[in-house]
């Protein structure tokens, strides 16, 4: 069978790697272009060296023309760049896995808001698949463009999906306290960054207002078909990879049997996986895998519903859930490439 | 002056040793007894190498005779030691300041409860003051024995006293979610706190139910002067300091000037401190110091209050509150010895 | 094909989980017999969470009468446990792959001096392996019993071996500066492993002598076929895996295109990556990788070879190298599953 | 007593800030101006909030007149600033005290070759003293300039000046494998310096040739009285603060005592501790305080002496050392205000 021939914008962030990183092993897929502005003309293993053996790719400057002869182009960008170039590569037939936020939100009005332009690709937007596959897998199957989600919003939804879909909590007063590590915060030059300053800390961001809260209520009200009040903070672990979110809401009725709800509804899935009952997820165990590890419980209060859910930020929360993505649309097995261990310690 | 005659019950785990790092500054604080049945005849230092040039301690097994020789005794113990200890030394003069939980929990059921074994100085137990000054400043100072209070506890209950005094939230359905680093678990040689399992992951632990909670239930009751529901859920952050609360209330009215509340409450604590509206505070920003720094905001919800308080858990969580606690016992000002700038990075 | 049937001994430390996460993906291979005397009736996967989904094994108390009914059994245990074991394995026709110390040492006095008991199995001792590929590749291929070599021994030996073997270097005055992450000293509930006796600290430990260092003496003296003198001091960092070794030799003589030596003796070598000249390995890039990455460097002076050779402590340190020694000693390619690039970051 | 008038220039680097750490407990010195070109206007304990209660100074852009009304100027700055400022400063009868590396190599054609640009400042550069009290206490405390050593300098030579000074080695063939926490590579926005690049890992760099050479060579030869050949390797630890330095010479006899010699050496020194024979220093003991821990051990082989050094960077690799120096140049007790233990954990 023939390899699905695919290309990588903007190759040179965490989330691109972890692309580069999870495409060497996937037997279906075959890097053909990888861009990267700045770094035209190097091989991404000088700058990422354990590709060594496993990509011998080269940064390349984007053009359309180049990635039109793709079957399938990923965007690992800034927010604003598939915008400009989803569209066209749609045109001449190329699918798109989009992992900014260019087609996360659908209502164009939250977009300029929170990220500060104009939605231009109107039609692209309305055609978009939302990519968590637990949760939107026909769509994505049939997408020719997916929005690959934020972390958090990966971590918070399949933390809640299963009590809104089953009416069981309240919709609003819901908390969801999320932790991520540091690469969540990209790889780019920062002091906020820097190993010094995050190391041996632990704080809060984004109080007032983060990106992914219109996103995690967008997502929410999908599941809950009503709108969902939420409050949401982040919060920055001196680790490098992991997202921590500890969700709390209110069960409508006491006596709920939140193990099985969880079991029920994750049980056929392969990248969801329910933990024994009483059971904590340390993020460690997750690291490298494409999985979410889930564990609902009951407050000391027993009206209080506490669900932990741990993501690699990385892989589930971009890279990996991108490949799951990829896979449905080009018909290939949904796991395909996807499946190994995490790798703890 | 002379100088006051300290003893140190447990001087080898991690708070013993913090309270030697801090008595070794303080002006008037004179150690003389130090135990430890384990480490007996080994100094101080040999054990903890900071120390050395600051203390010629050296651990001796723990005996009546000898601590009664003290002025003020500080148990820095597992649970159960204090409680046997100290009426006797109370007895023969001497103030004691528990570190352990002892003296926490007013009520003999709820430490039953809670620590598994029955409360055998229930007189001492009816005469403890609870030791956040900030929020029982006569009581401690007035106190022959004084309870330190846990570390989750005093990061928890002064990001809520100033809301909780002043009536303006909601006393049920209030969420904290707290982060710890891993010095709070103790200098035991555990599984569950090796370096490799806990350095690059993140975890909640306790969901269903942590000694801290009654603890914090007791003290926002204080506050609020009525019970007040909660829900509490620790986390391991990989780093040795610190501890960060995220507290989640609802307000009754819209409207409230929240920095405005805070500063007032604790415009003149020497050792909390309300950041500028806005700001988050960072756990670093404590470490080594006595110091909660606090910061309150408004969720985007408009009616969500959520309080950022971080403290070094081994500090204001132990044993600086511990010899603020001290100075106010024997007569000394309230800040002596602790004035030092945290340590960043 | 039939799969071939593997026994794990003591498979509740470090070593042991990386086994059971790297033969999860060994398509040849098949755990039937994994044991643990502590932890018997328990899943693997209860202990190491990230294993879910991979490893159906349960512990059980190891017996010869069920090892025997594997073709190969892998020792992952203090040492002591093969020297008593593996005899009758051999003896009923069982292969050993031996992670522990027990036959690295071909001097039985050398092991009675550095393990402090007498060497019981001296025929076994007199036919075992040692499993370095690289360097011992044929006698490994057709052991019955390898000993796999220490973490510290193998990024040494891999790093001088080429100067040894080509004679370039003084045999005299070697110093070899290692550098390895935490999970090197086990999972074992030591006060010296805690996280917070480790994380933001560095210290060096056992300079006046270390198991290690008559392992090292003994595969360079192979490699140069004289007596080697080098001084060997180990260090603790305060990361989970990965091990660095800085070796400064002398050179006989000045000139020698050192890059060019390396690259010729590992340039067919699957895992012993030698890094374009003037780089500088990151253990990173080896994390969960079976490889050994290295470069050669001439120090400002002229005459000293400065080479720095990384790999996971874990996997080409431990686990990963017991893997390609069975697949050498099963007539399996010497790479099967052991094929995947390093997580970073 | 008038306290001392004192300038920062420079003040948002890490070095910066542990000045005000340091000089805010300081009882005779009064910072009257801290610049920043970039932070003008701004306070510094905005910047740093574990500053907030402890300094009130606000950044200023650097200008001579505003610096000329202070008694003595410390420079925080990267290379070529003191070089430019200082003789002026000097002129108008202002100490100096300079911790960047204008002024440490005493050969100007050496510092053009390191630092790539001439050397401006001879006159001052002849009548620098190099600030290492415990090697050139009376030049310091007669200097008008002082030179503050680099952090991989101070912790070799206090490691090798007992031996050199007792001519007890061989002066070549030295090494000095030296390892450093990020906090070393500045408060820059680099991506080399992110958390991500740095964490659970360790690296080498610099291996041909760091500009912390040349300082060493000249450091070593004054003790040595003679030219000193020695390889210097650093590297990275994923860690804020230390470094250690693990140095190896040749001892040209056999038998001598060791501890002594730098028990002797370095007994009346305050900030110079020699650990009990046979221990390890740990980078943590000296985390936030003044003091280099030492320990000399003799290698199995008999002739190998190997010195483990360590500092914190900040401190006696920097700051501390740096207020040190400042002591004796303004006639104050050279310990004064920097008497405090080390934070461990």
């Amino acid at each position: 069978m023939n390899r699905i021939k695919v290309g990588i914008v903007g190759g040179t962030g965490y989330t691109g790697t972890e692309l580069l990183r999870l495409l060497a092993r996937h037997p279906m897929a075959d890097v053909q272009v990888l861009t990267s502005r700045q770094e035209a003309g190097k091989r991404a293993d000088a700058l990422f060296p354990a590709l060594r053996g496993f990509c011998e790719a080269v940064f390349e400057a984007p053009t359309v023309e180049r990635l039109a002869q793709c079957d399938l182009v990923f965007f690992a960008t800034p927010h604003g760049t598939a915008l400009q170039m989803a569209p066209e590569l749609l045109a001449r037939g190329v699918k798109v896995v989009d992992l900014s936020a260019d087609f996360r939100l659908r209502d164009p009005a939250a977009y300029r808001q929170w990220y500060g332009h104009e939605h231009t690709a109107l039609d692209a937007l309305a055609e978009a698949a939302y990519g968590i596959p637990e949760l939107h897998r026909e769509a994505v199957r049939q997408a020719r463009l997916t929005a690959g989600p934020g972390c958090y919003p990966t971590a918070v939804q399949l933390a809640l999906a299963p009590l809104l879909e089953a009416g069981v909590i309240e919709t609003h007063g819901i908390v969801a306290d999320c932790k991520s590590g540091v690469s969540g915060a990209g790889r780019e030059a920062k002091i906020g960054s820097l190993f010094s300053e995050v190391a041996e800390s632990f704080k809060a961001y984004g109080v007032s207002g983060h990106r992914h809260l219109p996103e995690i209520q967008q997502g929410l009200a999908w599941a809950a078909q009503s709108p969902v009040g939420i409050t949401f903070v982040p919060h920055l672990v001196p680790m490098n990879r992991g997202i921590h979110a500890t969700v709390y809401a209110r069960l409508k009725q006491p006596g709920l049997d939140l193990h099985a709800l969880f079991a029920r509804r994750y049980g056929q899935e392969p990248f969801v996986d329910v933990l024994p009952a009483g059971d904590h997820p340390e993020t460690r165990s997750v690291r490298g895998g494409n999985v979410c590890r889930l564990s609902p419980h009951l407050a000391p209060d027993g009206e209080t519903v506490v669900v932990l859910s741990v993501i690699d930020n990385l892989v589930k929360g971009a890279a990996g859930q991108a490949v799951q993505c990829f896979n449905l649309m080009c018909g290939q097995p949904e796991t395909l490439g996807l499946v190994a261990p995490g790798l703890a310690p």
